[in-house]
């Protein structure tokens, strides 16, 4: 398996990405190929002393700057446009980038493509609650749906936190504001309706309406919901960690005596700390495309680019493309097929 | 003044609501009028030791189980269609209940009526961030919104961040998936401009796009959200705060160390908890009714309930039913007007 690697994308381009590749290579084993500005990830490899990972040259470099909508196309030596380009030729297995969301989502669905029958690709990051985590789908990639996109969201989505995330039967919920079916607006109604039907024929666990309160409760596997929606809770989840964090190391410095207990709890704290860090879990999967690209946090450390290439390894051994593919006459409306 | 209040309302009702009332009118010094099933009512009041209350007899209680919409309406000698009859005739400054949300909400727009102008109520609570708090409007009220009723809900929450929770000068923020101004759907866009206009005329002091992340940073006063985002907003807050106190009593309880460790720490940690709840601010303000709605927590004690009366008291002294009905014509799209 080879891990396609955009190395000049996110915060700390090139440097972590190639020590997220040094030690991908080593602990999983995976063939990594790193995308861009030859010289300078040659030079980081050398820092890393490592010489036996195939560099890739891409003169070019898409920033937080360009247009996401036209980067791909207009910087096509960029390391993310060689990247997605070299994926969709089949010179490697799965894209792992930190760099633009926006650009990375047009690239990859204007260069791989997004698997027959899906309308729309989904980011769907992973949240780090209960024994398997919570995939939240869509969180950003699209702020407006019809019920169809939502549709194949669920669908996509169960299959996702079935076999990446190790879910038996994953609980699939329908974002709202109130668990009974008449909650929400017309668009929440129809796509109560079906999700409903698609659970009565068994193709998946749909539990009905969740709340932002199931979200984090144990109740859920997967969340379904519009990217606006979703980015929402995604960013106020992100917030309020932070701000508990921050209120937290507050009573911890109030006085000598809690700065002392603090000090017996530091390693626990650390470890529940990070055990709540979305980083830890990989990056944010671009699901829909036909082939694997993994999203990476744009301010990614060694460890979360270590984690996405993992992520991204399971992605290519799970099957979830073949399941979407096969399963794809369930996951359209007739209504919009005949259009 | 005199606030009513629903003695019927909440799961601990009427005992919590009658303490809550006994506390107020000491502390206070306010007059209390306590509506419901008066044998009820009047036994609470004798294990108070409190007699000098006024009790209004109501026959029927509106329940969990009753149709929101029509609740007030078929049980017209229930407690809250009594409360919301005597505010609507002048017998009262404000109503606070604990009942039923929908029910109350579709109660005070019938029978007390909306601000002359004011398109929709919203259900507006105030999270406990920052200095003053963050005012999240509307978090529930309207699943579906105009940009009309998001221009008003701005120009609401700005007159009661100012009046009631005593910010100079209100940053008013456009809850959306980014901040650049081309962030969001066609609403957001269309809101964006409505609110830029607002702020360039000097009456409101509009910031841009908020995310999520930035609810609990510090940076925004007045959150614009349609009902179904802001409540998504309001109930992930509550899961991630409760999950995060459950994850750090699991480190507590780790072992013997971590247990007398936390022990130095329970009181201040026991202070964060008590300003990170949204009951501790008081109720949710029912902003756009012509007079003082407020709803408590459903499963309130005597303290929120304490706290919701004292709102209701800063809302009938704060005049910002004044401030709407003058600025009214600011707070209409005219091309909605004419219609």
């Amino acid at each position: 398996m080879k891990i396609i690697l955009d190395a000049m994308g996110g915060d700390n381009a090139p440097e972590s990405v190639v020590k997220g590749a040094v030690r991908a290579k080593k602990e999983l084993g995976v063939d990594i190929v790193l995308v861009g500005l030859e010289e300078k990830v040659k030079e980081c490899l050398k820092a890393e002393g490592c010489g036996d990972i195939e560099v890739v040259n891409a003169t070019e470099i898409i920033t937080m700057n360009d247009d996401p909508s036209t980067a791909t196309r207009r910087k096509k030596d960029s390391s993310m446009a060689v990247a997605l380009k070299m994926l969709s030729n089949g010179e490697g297995d799965a894209v792992v980038s930190a760099g633009s969301t926006g650009a990375l989502l047009t690239g990859a669905t204007l260069t791989v493509k997004r698997i027959k029958g899906i309308r729309r690709a989904a980011m769907a990051p992973v949240l780090p609650a209960g024994e398997h985590g919570v995939m939240l789908i869509d969180c950003g990639a699209n702020v407006e749906c019809t019920e169809e996109y939502l549709l194949q969201f669920a669908y996509m989505g169960s299959f996702y936190a079935k076999k990446i995330m190790g879910c038996d039967n994953p609980r699939v919920g329908l974002l709202n504001v109130g668990t009974e079916p008449e909650k929400g607006g017309e668009m929440q109604h129809r796509v109560f309706e079906l999700l409903k039907e698609a659970g009565e024929k068994g193709r998946i666990n749909f539990i009905g309406n969740v709340e932002g309160t199931d979200v984090f409760s144990g109740r859920v596997d997967v969340v379904v919901t519009d990217g606006f929606t979703g980015n929402v809770l995604l960013k106020t989840t992100e917030g309020v960690i932070k701000y508990m964090m921050g209120a937290l190391k507050g009573v911890f410095y109030k006085s000598t005596k809690n700065k002392l207990a603090a000090a017996v709890l530091k390693n626990d704290l650390k470890e529940m700390k990070k055990s709540m860090d979305v980083n830890e879990v990989g990056g944010t999967a671009l699901v829909g495309i036909s082939k694997p690209v993994i999203k990476a946090h744009g301010s990614s450390d060694e460890r979360s680019i270590f984690a996405a290439i993992r992520q991204a390894v399971n992605f290519v051994n799970s099957g979830i493309i073949a399941d979407i593919t096969e399963n794809i006459d369930h996951m359209r409306l007739k209504s919009e097929e005949t259009l």
